[in-house]
């Protein structure tokens, strides 16, 4: 099959208004009244950011949801995306057909529509490039560089399952029952961005970045941008029940520099009660730094990096 | 150097109004009172749509200006673009300086800036997607679907350039003098498409594509979507001299299936004058003729398909 067949096969039935059913050139983007519109682009690589065996569905709402975890940690809420994709020859129409199927049912649990794209061939190994787009009310997208010296810091959900999972798929010796084994190898295939409660961070946060890189390494976006300091304290730091049965002691130092997570870290008023947990605090300085009964303990390496 | 270096170095340099200077996960787009936001995007890979040898300033245009010319079909005037870049880990400084050096050359000479965008490595080929932005009149983006039985059909620029280019790259024997043979193969490295025509064409076409996956085909697209038939008279094509000096009394046939011309063909009244070229007629039917003194002839192909 061709790729006007694949595209309309496979895509043309995700799309949403301004798409025109993937039949043109271009899309209409949608717009709203006294919203900003919001767009954010990733890229995620066979080999790189999953696994070859790693079922087709799962791949495709990994990379809807690296996208949608960043429109969350804006303050938006996602509308639509476009989706780039580079296929090898050797892709066929069932992994097709699950790999639409896997965005279909994204697109109904987060209320979005496919937008357009491009679909092509490589050499090399799938790629796909997901643009999302989202809508946030006027001028209030949050920032990285609003951190305020006496702000909380908080975070979403349990950090570094996914780092698990990668560890397992990696062939790091464990003894965990088939559940959490399972759990965590679901947490790196598939992300559980808050995208609802994103939607209405706006509110409250002063400053906001998804955990992708490592939570250490993205608070530190937010300290250099605000020119503060964060201090973690690392009895604080959510860690799931099947994590600490995988690495133990090494838990908390893995964790927060594993990535991937695809939570949202942010800073607001202190005393707030939410989805959420507090982390640490907003102090005058640079950097960040982890505490563990108020001592500061070294932090080998702040994050994943491509290079 | 790591992603975010690279990105400090080479890319924030580029960032345009929204961007945050590349140090956000998001970008706002802007905004433009009494239009539509038009939103394109295309990924070009080595060895598939440009070649490892070609420069990298070159490289970074082409794949910019493929995505330009699906916004001039549509009637749009660029705004600015994001950038996915999937480096190999061969990718070193010199290339990374060259290839925003070719998008800092573009941004001035269409007048667009960078929003955004994605660095990450790969274990394939070097991959460039881009998703570019323009704006409309409020409603009139044109379509593939409003082509009218009595129009005129016409087309920008020449047709087969880039094919004769590419052909010379894959060693097809000529005996081109050396500035016709450069002009062809600059021609397939980067396309011209024309953008500020283009951002008035909303004013007089009916039905407009970009002509990237062949003459012939890309008018198909129009006359499926506009349920017409479209004769196109071959002796109008536009033809340059450079490429009937390596095709000869082929250059017809081939121009018209070759694909990667980033001109605009579209439909509109008869008897226009302009900055384009009559080409043929909108008539009652399906299906898009190609013919020589009224008659028909074969088409052996219509056009470049990825799969």
């Amino acid at each position: 099959m061709n790729e006007f067949e694949i595209i309309g096969r496979y895509f043309a039935p995700l799309a949403g208004e301004g798409a025109f059913g993937l039949k043109d050139d271009a899309a209409v983007m949608p717009k709203r009244a006294g919203h900003d519109l919001i767009v954010t682009t990733d890229t995620i690589s066979e080999g790189t950011d999953f696994f070859a065996f790693d079922p087709a569905g799962t791949v495709a709402q990994k990379a809807l949801r690296v996208n949608l975890s960043d429109l969350a940690a804006k303050g938006a809420a996602p509308a639509g995306y476009l989706l780039n994709l580079s296929l090898p020859h050797s892709v066929h129409e069932e992994w097709l057909a699950a790999f639409a199927a896997g965005l279909a049912a994204d697109q109904t649990e987060f209320g979005i529509s496919l937008l357009g794209g491009d679909t092509g061939a490589t050499e090399g190994p799938l790629a796909i490039a997901i643009t999302a787009f989202g809508f946030v009310p006027t001028g209030k997208m949050i920032r990285r560089n609003g951190a305020r010296v006496g702000d909380a810091v908080y975070v979403t959900g349990t950090i570094g399952d996914s780092g698990g999972g990668l560890a397992i798929f990696k062939r790091e010796t464990h003894n965990l029952p088939d559940a959490d084994r399972d759990y965590l190898t679901a947490r790196y295939r598939v992300p559980q961005p808050p995208v609802a409660f994103g939607a209405g961070l706006h509110e409250i946060a002063h400053a906001s970045v998804d955990v992708s890189d490592g939570l250490i390494a993205d608070l530190g976006h937010i300290a250099a941008a605000s020119a503060v300091r964060i201090v973690v304290e690392g009895e604080t730091v959510p860690l799931s029940a099947p994590l600490k049965g995988l690495w133990g002691d090494k838990t908390l130092l893995r964790a927060v520099t594993a990535g991937d997570d695809y939570q949202i870290a942010f800073t607001a008023p202190p005393g707030l009660i939410g989805p959420f947990t507090r982390i640490g605090q907003v102090v005058a300085g640079e950097g960040v730094s982890l505490t563990l009964s108020g001592q500061e303990i070294a932090i080998p390496k702040p994050g994943y990096r491509h290079f």
